[in-house]
């Protein structure tokens, strides 16, 4: 179907399709926003959108896979160095600030997710995926001696990505504003501490 | 107005109906609760909802305050404390994970609120009073010599109350888990570091 050209519209492609949902999904809610709502903000037909994805779910498909593709990315990489535990947990956790900044939107929706939808459980499913793969890093770098014993690595693992993920309630993109420097902070405080040595 | 006694249905006070509204409004979001779905959750009228509380904002206002105030007593103990801000800001970060376990579905709600009404505005505004309170005594902490000075005081306080508030996404109460064994695992990353010293 072709759409009447509209003055001053941009045509949309699938990516730039994408980038608006994902807007409008964090701003109201997945569950709480519409095709019809998307259509209305794009100033394009429904007919239109449809061109471009089969259905509201799809958008979500694509949008949580490119946050989880990104975290996983940086997981594969980990996996494939020589060395310690501990060294892999840091690039692992400095990885994955610079994708929630790079894809902060994506990343914010992917973490919001609460499971009501098939494509939802899927994600939360590679999300405990995930958290299952830093809880055995923290496990091998307690067996190697370079990670305290004292806590449980599971609850390691959460309060490491608790602090890695809180970046989405807070931190906005500014020119100049490095994510090096964020993924740096992190790091810092998680391996060495607040207090001075 | 007297309702109908109904089989098995325990009378609720103020405090047993809010415990309830506020799971409710946990599970399906504060603008997606209404007054009816909480008579039915309650098998109780709306009337005798009513003769407890005026509105639903109300409802709301409680829950909230009761896990703002939660944060601002250990703020104003640590306040009235003798002492280097350091021990001050570790004062305030286990007494919060105090808290939040203590108080989980009331300061669930306090973390979601986004600022829709006049309730929530205000709600808000005190998270930020209680961030810049955090932002203060890290900075104090630094000059103090305590806290590493490579960090801006404001993304560290950030950080770590990213960590401190990822409890709400994670931590489930079971018997015989004490909150302070958490506080101590936050305390031992947050201020000495996951590696070995």
């Amino acid at each position: 179907m072709s759409t009447p050209a509209r003055r001053g519209r941009p045509g949309y492609d699938l990516e730039s399709l994408l980038q608006v949902a994902v807007k409008l999904f964090n701003e109201r809610g997945y569950d709480g926003t519409s095709m019809e709502d998307l259509s209305r903000k794009l100033g394009i037909t429904k007919s239109a959108i449809y061109h471009h994805v089969p259905s509201k779910e799809e958008l979500l498909r694509l949008a949580v896979d490119r946050a989880l593709n990104g975290l996983f990315a940086v997981a594969a990489e980990t996996e494939s160095f020589e060395g310690r535990a501990i060294e892999k947990l840091e690039h692992l956790v400095r990885g994955s600030v610079l994708v929630l900044v790079e894809q902060l939107p994506f990343v914010t929706l992917l973490l919001r997710v609460r499971g009501n939808t098939k494509i939802e459980r899927a994600a939360l499913a590679r999300r405990r995926e995930f958290d299952r793969l830093v809880t055995e890093l923290v496990k091998q770098a307690e067996t190697e001696g370079d990670v305290r014993p004292d806590i449980d690595p599971a609850v390691t693992a959460r309060l490491l990505y608790g602090m890695v993920n809180s970046l989405i309630e807070w931190y906005r993109p500014r020119r100049g504003s490095a994510g090096t420097e964020l993924a740096d902070a992190v790091c810092k405080i998680a391996f060495d501490g607040l207090r001075t040595q």
